[in-house]
């Protein structure tokens, strides 16, 4: 199989690939960007480049992605050559899209915040008579990470954002802006037989719209609450058509869950699955869009703890590891062989157990030590 | 980092590499064998040419192995370069040639099988006067899963045995057969810093003289007995200054711990401990071997079993997926990429859980279905 992209997601479906035995090849822009440097098999091009998505799928039964970036109609000349593309461009779409994405949600019934096409500055005006403001506002593609995305509180502000030039084929969305109690991510993986299975629900927390933390599984959340989110996810990978891992990440503000984001793919809120889960969702997703029989996504402790570590002033994230390891012979450590830049995510620590406020603080700890942002 | 050997162990190796950030290269006899499929940095060349070995370990800060085959001078040469060679040769010497390891053993009084080198017949009947009939013999090097040893049961057949001809540097050991209940395995992992930290002591189970079976921990051995053979390991280890893992294979005859035999890298033993563990043996090794603090050999489940799956006659392992997968959503498969061959180790599969009879169940059919031992 073949995977477009060859960042840390890519890298770290390199494990269960070999596990599996299953041939893996990345498409990367560079020889040593994160997946290149630990998978033998690389193809160096852009992921926007029909020449070398091609060379990607020569060989492969399967095209599958480390990201939503890939142009639609490409991907439709990779289903022409008789690759499987999965998920296929068509539910890909709604991961690229973010009006596309409500449309469809919308019209199959899913509670979303309320939302507008906005094409001039009357229209978010409008929008924000009816649900106040501040209001978000969002490019409709290219976004990640909390880019392409901003909050505005009035007329003024919403005016400068939308000053701002779109790229071709965006437009502007606005979103009524939900005053959440938590985050929630609700993953699940499905096979183009229509097998899924839910990963339970985890809190995920958000620092200038990156994703900081995640607990495994959401810590307070009711049972039914939570089986309410994992309906949700099964039902959105069904009718969208979705093929591999789905993440879906929710707003929760005490009585009511909205859908916030969707991306098609392992996910920042997945990573605890390596060591937390019976079968991590680098596994699941290989398996899914293989259509393998799906993996068990029961967890294997009463908590998990995913901090991001994030590239701070220190460039050398190796020599940490003394201090890191030695403090806390219990703490999982993934780097992603990234050159350190000033808040980029460049790895990753889990903690597994019982006590989750202890779970918390060494996760917390690994994580700022690496940074930089502490150094004891 | 380099590793001289291609095979499933530096394979299993690549995963932690990746996940810890740390360059990674291999010394593999082929470009398609085991571990070169999965990892970038591949040098193509014998464990037995120094100019292989030397191109390995350019630009290495340590060297390690996958097996235990390399000439002790080739590796002396490899320190002359400026490399540190963990274990390093005189430690290795001991898991090269078994009768130094029997001297060194009983040199510091570690328990034994009563033991004697062998010139000739009359030495094996004076020796089987003293232990009786039968008696086991073994070439001091070369041997592996069973190669190399033979159990005879009387001068006849030692004479036939004692016939074959030698390798260079080899020679004939003579060893008492133990009656044992069971074979027990201790595994410890040893950094140059002299930290150390201990496996649950786990049972193996042996077929035709190869490893069939491991569970973790030992059902039924006594706590005091488990601390014995782990204290035997560690005070091995330190003694003999073995550093990365050390495997201790035990036989137990239901009173007193026996030593079999040494490993000294990732053993058979220790692969539950992948998913197992809150360390993984592969984790753990190359942890030890770069001098950083050891991580935590804690079992994150009652009871992990391993079984191997040996080749049959079905070649495409991959077409047993359909079936075994959706059988067990809990089983994990590991597949080395080597070529099936009847009796071959060409991958494992590892259960988890509580109920010790489901999981032996669950284990063996999954390896028996890919064996083409059964087909349903």
């Amino acid at each position: 199989m073949g995977i477009v992209g060859g960042g840390q997601l890519a890298r770290m479906s390199a494990a269960p690939a070999a596990a599996l035995g299953i041939d893996f090849r990345v498409l990367a822009s560079a020889p040593d960007e994160s997946a290149a440097q630990v998978i033998r098999d690389v193809v160096i091009g852009r992921h926007d480049d029909i020449d070398a998505l091609r060379r990607l799928a020569q060989g492969c039964a399967v095209v599958t992605f480390d990201h939503e970036h890939v142009p639609p109609a490409h991907l439709e000349q990779l289903e022409a050559m008789g690759v499987a593309v999965r998920p296929g461009p068509a539910a890909l779409f709604h991961a690229q899209d973010k009006v596309h994405m409500r449309q469809a949600l919308t019209s199959i019934g899913v509670p979303c915040p309320r939302w507008r096409v906005v094409e001039a500055l009357d229209h978010a005006e409008e929008f924000a008579d009816v649900v106040g403001w501040p209001v978000v506002l969002k490019t409709s593609r290219g976004g990640y990470d909390g880019r392409g995305v901003w909050v505005v509180a009035g007329a003024q502000e919403a005016a400068d954002v939308l000053s701002i030039p779109l790229a071709a084929g965006a437009q502007w969305l606005a979103e009524e802006r939900i005053d959440f109690v938590q985050e929630l991510s609700a993953q699940v993986a499905r096979s183009p037989h229509d097998q899924a299975v839910a990963y339970p629900v985890v809190r995920t927390v958000q620092a200038n719209g990156i994703c900081s933390e995640v607990v495994a599984p959401a810590p307070g959340l009711a049972a039914e609450r939570a089986v309410e989110a994992q309906e949700l996810a099964l039902r959105i990978a069904r009718d969208l058509n979705v093929t591999g891992m789905l993440a879906v990440e929710l707003f929760d503000d005490g009585s009511r869950l909205f859908v916030n984001e969707l991306a098609m793919r392992p996910h920042n809120s997945g990573h605890w699955t390596i060591e937390g889960a019976r079968t991590s969702q680098f596994e699941n997703h290989l398996r899914a869009v293989l259509d393998l029989p799906l993996g068990s996504p029961a967890p294997v402790a009463p908590y998990a703890v995913m901090v991001n570590i994030l590239g701070g002033d220190v460039p050398d994230l190796y020599s940490a590891y003394r201090h890191v390891l030695a403090r806390d012979p219990g703490v999982k450590v993934h780097l992603y062989g990234k050159q350190v830049r000033p808040g980029r995510k460049v790895g990753h620590v889990t903690v597994l157990g019982e006590d989750l406020d202890d779970l918390l603080a060494r996760g917390r700890h690994a994580a700022d030590y690496f940074a930089g942002v502490i150094d004891e």
